[in-house]
Order: C-alpha cells, then structure tokens, then sequence
C-alpha cells in the first residue's frame, strides 16, 4: 500500500521544503520534488504544513488519583490525541509503594492494551526505593523503558528523599537512562496547606499561594546539584517559573545535560483564572500551579533560546461536576490536573509561530522532534524522514479555530481554554501510515495505537 | 544529468537517517529508501555520512590589512575551502572612510569574480556613517547584502562610536538587516598596547595581554545593550571569552534576538601558544587573542547548550616569514590573524562530535544550517533537503587525519593546527551538483564559484 | 569655651550610647556617663539623638549650566545644608575645556570663600585630558582634592571617551585618589534625544525616556571594567537604577574596590512624577532621571545591604518660573538638576530607619561617616568621637515634619518633596562647636564655613 | 575602682581616634583625649590599639561527639579565648531527640557554670521538633535564648526535614530569634559517604570529597528559599565556599535579612591539607571541609564587601593521640572539628588588616561588634563605647607571633596552624574591668565568666 502525499510544504525541527511524501505501508520511503504515479492514494496538501506526528510525552490517562479516576481513559484520551495532531504519547506508570516497578508496568500495560488509538510508551514512576528496585532500574532500560520519574513533591504520597533522587540519578545515569523530576519543594507546600487549612482558607486560589515559585525554584536548583554530583542526564517535567527557568540556563551553560519541559497552560494561563466566580478557579488546581501574570513571557522567551526543549501537556482531565467538586469546601480535596492533549499543538503553532515567539522549526523540535530524541523514539518517531514512521500531520496554517468543550474529543464537561481563537489547524493525521483523523472526524480504530519501546538515552 | 548518491546516512541539523540523495544538475530533487536507477553517475557512500555542504561566514580573502596583504586571496581561499567541506564563504568588504559602500563592494566583488571555486557572498563593513550611507543601507538590504559589520575595535581605523552602532542597528534592523560586531573595546586596547610599548614590552604574548577578556566582556555588554534599546538582531563575532558568553547567555534568556559566533582557534588552541620560541608566538596574533587555559571548554558548553550558534574561522592568513615577521620587534606590527578555512569542519568534528561534546546534529547546524538562515541562504544551501542546492560533503568517519602546513591547500607557510590528528574526513565534495574535491584532491573549476545574493533576516 | 550636651543618645555609624559630650572649642574632647559641671553652656538632649553632621559629597552651587545658573548659591545652599543636619558638602569645580584643573579650582573657590555657613570642600570634574592635567592629578591629591569626577554623558559638553577614562582611573588610582563618575551612556542618550525632537516629543515625560535605565546599567558595566583593569577604586555618583545596582554588586562580591552612592529623589519618586500637569514635571528633569515605580525599593535593598556606600543629593537647584519653564517646548532646554541638600537627612531617616529598611546604624553611615572616609575627611568629620569636630546634629527623632517649598532654606521655588511627612527633625546643629541652627532658625555667620582639605583614599 | 588606659588608639566597628578609657568597675564610663588622673591604676597604652573584647559566636567546648568528648571543656577553652582576645563566648546547647530545649541548656549550663574565664552564653540547637518544643522556642527566646541551630546535614543524628526547618524559621521570626543553620546536604553526604566507604577510600581526604561544594551551596540555597517564605532572619553558620556565599550575596541584594558567618580555617586553610602524611590530614577533617585553593580569596571578599558578617571559629577540639586517631583506617570514625578560639583574632588581624585585604574597622565589627549586634549582646558588648562592658584587648601591632601547638593554651595536641607567622598580639584583656590576660600569661580567676541572657534579635 502506498500513499503520495503531493505539493506540501514539508517542516522538520530544522528545515522546510516543498516535496512529495511517499509512504509504504508504515514508513516513509522518499522525499521527491517530482513524484511518479505509483501510489494508491495521492492526496494534495496544496498550501499545507507536513508536520512529524506530534509527541506528547507527558499524559496521565485512566489513572487513579485524589480518590477518584481520570476523566480521559487510554482511548478517549489518545483519540483526543489524535485530533490535536498528537500521534504518541508516554504515559507514566507509577510504582506502588513496596511494590515491583514492573508491577505497575503490568498494571498500565493493561490498562492501554488494545485501547489506544495512537501509539505509546511508558515512563515509570520511582516512589519507594530498594536494592530490588535498584536493580530494576537497568533492567528496564533494556526493555524499552529508559525514563524514570521522581517526585519531590506530593509529601507523604510520592515524595522521595534527596538521597534516592541521588540514587536514582546515579543508576539510571549509568545505565543509560533519562530522570525526570516534578520539582517542588513538598515540605514547604505541606507546611503552607496545613497553615491555609487551619485558618480556613480553603478556595482554589489558595492552592496557588500553597505552592509558591520559590518552591519550584528551589526544587530545581537542588535537583540540578544532585544531577552534576551524579553526572546524570537530567529533566524537569512542567517547568511553570521564571525563577526555575533561570536555574535551567545557568546548568546548561556550564556544560550540565539538564533539559526541561513546560507545558500550554504555563504559557497561555495565569494565576487571575483562579479567581473565576462559582468555584471555577478549581479547574485550573495542577501542580505547580498557575503563575502571576508576566511570567508566560519569560517561559516564551526561554522556548526561543533553547532553554526549555519540550512542551508536554501533563494531561489530567478531571470533571468539573462531580470530580473537582470533590473540593468545593477544601481546595486540597480538588482533584489536581487539567486537560489539554487535544490543544497543545494548535496552541503553541498560534501562540508561538503565529505571533513570532518561535520559528516553525523550533514549534516542531518542541512538540515532535525532541521529545522523540531525549526519550529514545527518534529517528523511528520525530521526524518526515526517509525510514522513519508515517506518523504525519497535514496541517493547515490559515484553518481559524475556536476552542470549546463543545466541540473536543477530550472525555471531560470544560476545557480550560475555552473560546481561544486562532489560526492554524491539523487537518489530516496519519500514524504509522494509516489516516486516522481527517477533517475533524475520527477516522482510525482503537486498538491501532501500538507499545512502542524505547532507546537508552543519547541525549539531543 | 543525475547523479546518485547512494547507502550514505544522510545527517542535517535535526535528523540522520539511511537515504539516497538524487540529484538533477544542481540540485537535490529526491531523497529515497530505494532508489531507482535512472542516474548517470551513481556514488556508493556505504559508511559514509552525506552532510550539506559547510557555510563559512567569516573570511578575509585577498585583505589589504596592516600594510600587507593576505596570503589567501579568493582562489587559494576556495579551493582550501572545498578541501575541507566549505562549499559557500561570507568574505567582508570594508568601506573606505569617505567612499560609499557600494564602492568596497565593488572592489570587493573585483577581486573576487571568476576566481572562486566554491559560491561566495559579502558582509559589508560601515566604518564611516553619513546620511548617504544610512540610506544605502535598506538599498543594500534588497540588493542582497543584509548583513553590516562594525567594528568596536581598532581605534582611530574602523573603530565606530555608539551613537553610530546604535544608529546602524536601527537601520538595519527596520529594513531587514543583521549587525555584526567586532566586539571588543578599542580604546582600552589602545591604551594597553600604547603603555606596553612604551615600556619595551613587544613580544607577541604582549598582544594577548592588552586584549584582556574584560575588553570583550564589556564590549559584548554594550553591543547588547544597544541591541536592546534598538529592537534590532545582533549578532557577535568571533566570541572568545567566557565572560563574553555569560552575557550572551542572559541576553538570550530573557528573549533578545542575539546570536553569536565562536571559532576553532578558541575552541582548541590558548594564550600559551603566544610563548612559542623563535617569534613563533606571532603566528597567534589575532583579534581577540587567544585565552586563558580552560577558557576553551565554557566555549564548547555554549555549542552544546545553543548560546554560540555558528562557528565560522575568521580566516585571514598571514605569512610567517615577510608578514608575520614584520613584527619581530614591536607587536603592533605584526599582521593580525590566522588561516583556518581549510580545517574548521573536521577540527569541530573530531573535536565536538567525536568527544562527545556536540551532537552530529548540532554540529551540522554550527557548520552550515545556522549560518545559512542567519544569513540569508537558507533552504537553498545549509541543509540536505529536496529542492536545495546539491552542496554536499561525503564524510568519512573513521578516516584518520593529521593537520599539516606540507598538506594543506591553504596558501600559508604555517598552519596553527600543525600535527592535530583526528578521525573524520571530508572525501567528496560537491558544489550545485558538481563534484569539485575528491579524495583529497581538487577536482573542480576555478570559477565555478558564484555570488550569492542572500535574502533579509527571518531569525534562526 | 566648653559645651557639654548631656542626657542624650550617641548614634554614629556602629554605636549608640547614653553619653555627655563634651566639646571643646572647635572639637569633641570627651564621652562621658558621668560628666562635671565644668561646661560654659550645658545642653539638656533628654529624648534626643546625637549625630555626627551629615555630609553631601554631591552638590553644585552657583554654578553656570544650560546657559542659566543654578538658584542656590553657597550662602543660601550651605544655610539649607545647615537646616537639614548637614554640616560639610563637598562641591564639583568643572574644568574649562582647554584650561587646567588649578583654574577651575580658583573659580570655585572664588565663588565659595567667605559666603560659606558650614565646611566646603571640592571634587575637580576632569573634561579634557592632556598631559598637564594627567600631571595635575596627583599635584592636586597632594593638596587636598583626591577625588576627580568624569562624565560618561553630556555628549558634547562634558563627556569623555574610554580611553580618556581609563587613563584617568590609572593616573588617579596611582596617586591615591577615586574617581567619581557620572556613568549613563551619553552617546545612546544623545541619538535618542535628536530622534525625540525629530519627532516631536517635547515634554518632560521624553526626557526620561531619552535617558534609559540600560543606557546607566552599560555604563556602570563598562566603568567598572575599566576600575578592574586599572586596578583604581572608582565610585558612581547618583545611581539610580537597580540594573546598575546588581552590577555593583557583582564587582564587590569579586572583591573589587567599586563604591556607589544614591539620592533621595531616587529612593522616593518615580518616573510618574513626569505627568504632573502644566509642565510640572520639569521640576524632575534631572540625569538620571526617576525610574519606574518599584524600582525605589531595588535601591532601598542596595542601602541595607552594604552594596550602596552613601546618600548624597546631587542638589543642583533651579527655579520652576524663569528657569525650568526654558524648556517648556523643548525638554532638552529645561535647566537639568532638584533640590535636595535640606531635604536629605530627615527623608532618609524617616522612610529609612523609622519605615525598618535601614538601621540608625546605617543612616549614620550613609550621611555622615561613610562619605567621610571616602573622600578623606574621616576621622575630623563623620563622627562622634574623642578628638573629632564638634559637627554634630542634635535630632529630636518625635518631632513630626512635614516638607514644604513655603518653609524651605532652599533658595528655590518649589520642592520636590512637598507635602511629605515623618517624624525626626534635626534640631539643633553644631559646625566645629558652634550653634549654627537651632529650632527651625539659622544663627550662624555666613562666611563660618571653612574649606577642607581632603587626605588620599584609604577605602572605607 | 577605677582603671584609666591611657595614651592608645580606640578602634570600633566604624571609628578610630586617640582616646583615654576610663573604667569604673566592670563598666566604661569615659573615652577622653586629656584624663583626669583619678584612677586607682593607670595603664599606658601608647602604640597600641584598643578593641572591644572579641565575641566567638560558634564554639563547641567539653561536648560529647563521635563517641569522644572535645579535647576543651569550658575552662581550657575559655582561658584559650582569652589567650585570643576573645572575651565572650556562644556554645551550643544540643537538643538530645525526646527531651526539651530545656533539658540541653540545663546539661550545658551546668558544664559551664563556674568554670569559665571569660563571659558565655548558649544557642539552643533544634534536632526534633514536636508541639511542645514549638512552644519552648518563644517561651526561650524571652529567657535569654535568642538563637536556634538547626541541620541540614548530619543524617540520622541531628538532620532535619525542610518542614521542620520553615516551622522553625516561622516560630522563631515571629517571636524575635534568629535561626542558625549547617548548611549542608546531609542525603548527598550520605549517600557518597556509603559509596566511598564500600569501595574502600578511607584516607581522611574521602571526608572532603564527601562533602562537595555543591552540596553546601545548595543547601545554603534551600535555606534562603525558607527563611524568605517564612519572612524570618536567617544566619548561616560556617560558610566555607565560593558559590555558597554568591546566593548569600544575591538573597541580601534582594533585601533579605540573611546573614552569614565563616571561620579561620577557611580562609587560611585549604584541601591540600587532607594530604599530610601519616595520616595528618585527619587533624582537618570538619564539616564543612576545606575547599580548594583559590576559594579562600572569595571569602576574603565576601569579607571585604559585607556579604559575610561574622567570622567564628567553629571550635571543636579533638586531640590526634587517642581521638583523631579512632579514624585512622576509616575517615567517618574520625572525630570532626578543629580548634581555633585562641587564634581567630591574630589570624583575621594579620591576614585582614596587614594584607589589605579588609580595614581594621570592618576586622573589629567581624569579631566582635555584628556578633554581639547579630546575637542581642550589643551594646552590653562588642564595642568600646561608654556604658558597656569593659571587655576590653590592648592589641600591640607592632607584636610579632609565631603560632605554635607548644606555646598553646587550647588543650589539645596540635593546631592547625602550627608555624604560621605574622604581627599583632592582644597583649592585655580587659573582661568587664578585669584584667584576666597580661603578656602571654592568664592572670584571671576560673569562674570569673558569667552566663550571658540575650536579648531577642533586631539586625544589625
């Protein structure tokens, strides 16, 4: 089965070019200014973009959380994904306390089997560390699973202690694999939350204040001295501060393999949205929370200096009825995470190529080809090259969109960017050679998403 | 007439990947897993890497410069250029105080026409700034020279005030220009270099000393500064100092459109050549100067982490004996500069790629991909895409090397790198199609080369 | 002739104590817990602190400039001084392009001899450089004035080139002088005031954006290179910037001998005060002009933390009829310059040590004994100490005040702090043992005033 | 009884001046240039200068560590103090895990009770917090105990989480203490310690490569991030290195009240000493370790620039024979710490005030008059000022010294800074009109030294 894709405009992270695309089955098999007739399907992107399949490589989906579930389970969330131009997502297994990691491989592995409409991948989650897990470590970076996650957050859950992370470090870092962090300070958000609690502020907005940007900052820069001693490669997951951001550069101006991700509501949200009327503000609970407003600008800038490598979505949809209600009267009860699968590609194509923030080729390194680089799906994934996977977005630049719950594939009753407008649309989406959306529609069938295991870590 | 360039890994500045490179006279017209055979010249690249064809934005070829001239002019220049994977040089055409602009590009263009073997461009250097000048100033831009250099240094020759850098950078940057700069404070330097003679102090290690790195520092600082207050791009050349890059580092973080270039004698060679015996110090005589030991790694982290984005040579070669020595007794008589045209690529190979400093993709990016967007050149040259200029390097990995004056193309009784060994080698070298260097040989046509107007700056 | 001020509390800049002083003629002769009777005149201070006399090393009386004269001369300039706890200024003696250093010196002396209600001293401005006056400098320290100002604005009038700069830190650095500086890029001020005009943007509010804060953040940067190569202690008068700031405090943490000092007007207006109605805002016309709002508190952290030496007021007063309103179509006509040298001692105190930003510690310091060991009047000024000049301030710290231009020594028709209100009043002030001002009234001698020699700089 | 010194120089924190002290009993109660002669003893002063009594603020006498007792108890260290021209002392007052603040000042009051040459008081340190400790910590600081140490290092034995550490900076603030913090990564300590440990390095240079630089200046930074959540002052004690005291630097340019101390051995002392044969290097092990060559120098000017504030000495005396010695084949066997009480203030003098490296002023306020201000002993101590105590050193500059382990009065077998040379000796000590030290002999009575209650912070 061939398909020609003719008279686009071809993006990669580094070039753009007016060639044809040749697709066999599921891979690309040649760029051509002059395509022959050979194909079974020939389709005309006159006036589009062909884009690398996005790479979200930061999504929670049927997960258990705060007492309750995710909105978005494997298929609903990966047909979201889908629609926004996203054609493989990593999701984050998490270790059970004294558990096996493999366990909740297991566990997650079941959840996703036969139920995904894009493919995907798995980072597991580090929370309780033994010899045993220890020895896991390179043993699962063998098998496809070279990323491991810690917290320094989420006291008493998953928070681990600076002479695990430092563990962590060193034997992921030696056995080829890449440690991603959520750095907070978990000590001072709990301190602070026990503090608003007990003097009864319980609104969202509190939330916000319980995690100040000092305790990301400070997270950061612990984190980075634990990743030189160790001379591990290192990543922060859903950078939000300025402060933090300042850390990043200085590390990786000295020569440190440190890297971060931020994500759209970090860019396009600020802490106002907490103070929405009628409990609104908890649709915006995540951590780290919503900064003040100025700071989306700082993070801008830090995409277009090659700072921040990733946008990810940390996608974590709860509904508003029902879920985050849960928290109505205490902010902590508000089941923490907000959708955003479905938008990221859009948001960041208008926000930053739209409004000259970033080239087209930096837009491109951030959503598809870095990720696929720093966690070991490159050149497989990440790329229009010749070899590599079909997975395609035809998008269309001068397309308008309006946001809206109404009309999304997300599986949650909001979206936090509700009535964005903007130009620049993913119209048709192939993966692994198959056309899976088209047009605003569905076209793919759950269960095409595939594992896709991973690479050691080789860096950018 | 095709030609096939067949099992090579194609590598660009963000992808690498198994693919046959098709090309139809001068250009790329196809990139294919299984060619077919409809070429009239097929070359075998197993083991090879195909690169885009290096771009070299900073020469000085057939210079009138401190009473001498240079030893390369432009066809010694460019054959030495293809010999090492340079298939495109920016040279500089400096006005003459009092004399427009187009008149230095006049003789510049004189000097070069008809003796190029690999295409060639031109910045122009405003060293005196009058009304008229400011109004050649956009006519240049759209005649295809949007690149203006000044010079912070060389007091009392090309040295220009702030008013007219800032002047310049707010010309240039409403029309679509780039301002370079020689960022270095000349008036310090005059007053070191004035002191030292005085004193009797005229070995060339007395050069480095009064070009301390705090000139550079600061002279980088003002640049920027100016950069700011005029909204314009920057872009520095020939950064040597870590100070220096600390400054380009903040500027960038906070999301100025600054840029900068390093060069190979300060990511390999320091201050201690300046004491070699025999007056051999004066082969290193160069602006800056070469520095402090370590001072080169910092440079080599601002590669990596993406604060230096292009490496170019500032090649301008000297003779030892007849140039070089009409400094013997007095410093300031010693012709500035060093060759390097030949030895850039494979030197930041081996020494980047190789010793795992640099990824081959940022590599490639340094060489070529960078320089040619910020330039002005991009898609036609700086990468391996269908429907660019078929300039190519067939690049040898594992062939070892050994820098040598006995070897070299360049037209210099010295070379800087005398007895660097390495593995990496350019093999076969085209140019629009053409093979011009093969196997250490060239193969090509003086003349072959031709200007190329470049187009207004978009950013990187 | 014996006083004795007893019952009071001693504050200097590290100490505070109950203690009699005991003053004898011109000095203090003892500290005492239990003083005799033996006193011609007992001061009862219950309640009440005792400083040393402030000191405001940055002055300009009588003095010619933008083609009109500045409204206080030195009688009613040192009465106001008198008034407001200050009991020794330091004024600037401007060289005449062309003639020596001694013939500005002559000139402000003629203006100062004998019309003087407290002690005066000079700094000699350094406008044109050749090899006399590169003689004169350390003739001059040895005669008293060890501090030479240089500007790095008033392009055209006053300003010098680097080189210019340099020399002079060396020659003066050698010989035990500082060199003040005037450090806002007069080059980037002078293109954007041409541009302003061209375009027609003549009110106040232009001024201030004509003189940016990068324009004074580049030029404290590149004066403090040139302090670092020289190896010369250097001082910036009237920072205004918290950018310029953070670069002092760089220099001191490397251990480099960088001084600075701020005013008033900077630690208490703002950049708002430019939209005052009917030209109002020329009453702020001064370089560097007010900064934006918030940046008052940068500078308040500056002073707390040690990275700021001394507050002087750059009192430089013109009237707002007749003189300010020169420039009423024209910013660039308006005489330059505020009010201040009455004003100094109570602001500081009552938005310093009584808001808690500050110590009284501090405050002493900042006024008094920090300016005095700078500028080589320590330890005959800016103390209380055994043997010292009985220049002593007694400040009743709850007496209430409230600014006004209608109650003012100052020979001016307005004042830029009117309205403001506080507690602590200086209440009665000594000048070498005797009463010059006591409770709201002079009852001092014009002509009392007595020129200071200075000793070379010892650091503080 | 009156005591009357006559004919020297009066230093302070800010003043210097030729002045007679006048002593009546325990207190100053005159400073005057012509005496009276009504004193019971007269002592001339001539050639010498007069300083407060110095204040050792971290000292750590007759303490239980490492399953040994410190070579000092209160009587020897106190007389070695005095030795010094120290006149007052703080030791640390350790919570035993279980029991009450309380319950460790009794233990430690009644070590010094009687005993003590010189004054004393306690800082309280916090190893485990709960309710009622919570409530101690206000009900001490009215007491006397203004000050509360608290780890960040020492995992197992007397480390702290970061919850507790802001729970204590916010008590403490609130109520008037300041919190004192060793800031060091204890979890990285650990954990390298483990692997150094199991693979076998065990030579006392191992202690210093456990401690990283980083680990210190992280912790530092953590620390800041708390005390500026928390709104509290914070001290730092010990601050041994470069990078550490540049976010010192950067939280006091922000306007935080962050303050920090260092001590002699890293100012004197480098890594180079960990390799002194048989085993030398033991003598040096302490916490932090010394550093590398070349990081001295920042320290200096953190001096010289204000960003460090106080320099203790950290002394904990372990004798080689018998106790250094229990290390020998494993280097966390050996017992950390070193002595200096005795040497602090020669050492600061010669190397600070000889060198130029810092004035005697600001050598005055480092040892003596911010510590006392810093820890509510001002103004009963810390300066020479009428009223407060006559603790007083008759310091001959002229002096030369030889320190050496065989002229000692610390009692322990060797000194770290055996052999080093220089000029000035405290010759006679003054403890509150005593004199207890005369030309090299104690002359005091044991018991003398008297508890010291402090009073609640208020900054410098």
């Amino acid at each position: 089965m061939r398909t020609l894709i003719k008279n686009g405009t071809v993006v990669t992270a580094s070039d753009s070019y007016r060639a044809a695309v040749l697709i066999e089955d599921e891979k690309i098999i040649a760029l051509e200014s002059n395509p022959g007739a050979d194909a079974d399907e020939i389709i005309d992107a006159s006036g589009k973009y062909i884009f690398p399949g996005a790479i979200d490589v930061h999504t929670h989906l049927d997960m258990p959380f705060c007492g309750t579930i995710t909105a978005d389970d494997f298929t609903t969330g990966t047909i979201a994904a889908a629609a926004g131009g996203t054609t493989c997502i990593i999701d984050y297994a998490l270790q059970t306390p004294g558990e096996t990691l493999q366990a909740a491989l297991d566990v997650w592995h079941q959840r996703a089997e036969g139920k995904c409409a894009v493919d995907y991948s798995f980072h597991v989650a580090v929370t309780d560390l033994n010899d045993a897990v220890m020895a896991e470590i390179p043993a699962l970076i063998k098998k496809g699973y070279p990323s491991f996650k810690v917290f320094m957050a989420h006291k008493g859950v998953f928070q681990i202690d600076d002479a695990t992370l430092l563990k962590v470090l060193k034997q992921s870092g030696e056995a080829g694999g890449l440690v991603l962090v959520h750095a907070e300070n978990g000590d001072v958000i709990d301190v602070l939350v026990k503090e608003m609690v007990a003097a009864g502020r319980t609104e969202p907005l509190y939330h916000a204040l319980c995690h100040p940007p000092q305790a990301e900052e400070e997270a950061v820069n612990r984190f980075i001295t634990m990743a030189e001693i160790s001379g591990a490669p290192a990543y922060i997951v859903h950078l939000s501060d300025a402060g933090a951001l300042g850390r990043v550069a200085d590390a990786r101006l000295q020569g440190l393999p440190v890297y971060a991700e931020t994500c759209p509501q970090y860019l396009f949200l600020n802490i106002d949205r907490y103070s929405e009327p009628d409990f609104g503000g908890a649709k915006y609970v995540m951590s780290p929370p919503l900064r003040e407003a100025g700071n989306e600008e700082y993070l801008w800038s830090g995409l277009a200096s090659g700072n921040l490598q990733v946008v990810a979505t940390d996608h974590c949809s709860f509904n508003f009825k029902g879920q985050k209600e849960l928290g109505r009267h205490d902010f902590t009860k508000i089941p923490s995470g907000a959708p955003g699968l479905e938008t990221r590609v859009q948001l960041l194509y208008a926000g930053g190529v739209n409004e000259g923030r970033i080239s087209i080729h930096k837009f491109v390194d951030l959503v598809s080809t870095a990720p696929a680089k720093l966690f070991g799906l490159y050149p497989q994934k990440g790329s229009v090259t010749v070899g590599s996977d079909a997975d395609l977005v035809i998008f269309d630049p001068e397309a308008a969109f309006t946001i809206s719950q109404a009309t999304q594939y997300q599986n949650v009753d909001h979206n936090p960017y509700e009535g964005f407008t903007g130009k620049g649309v993913p119209e048709k989406i192939f993966s692994r050679g198959r056309l899976i959306f088209d047009s605003g529609k569905y076209v793919g069938q759950v269960g095409h998403g595939r594992f896709q295991p991973r690479k050691p870590f080789t860096g950018l």
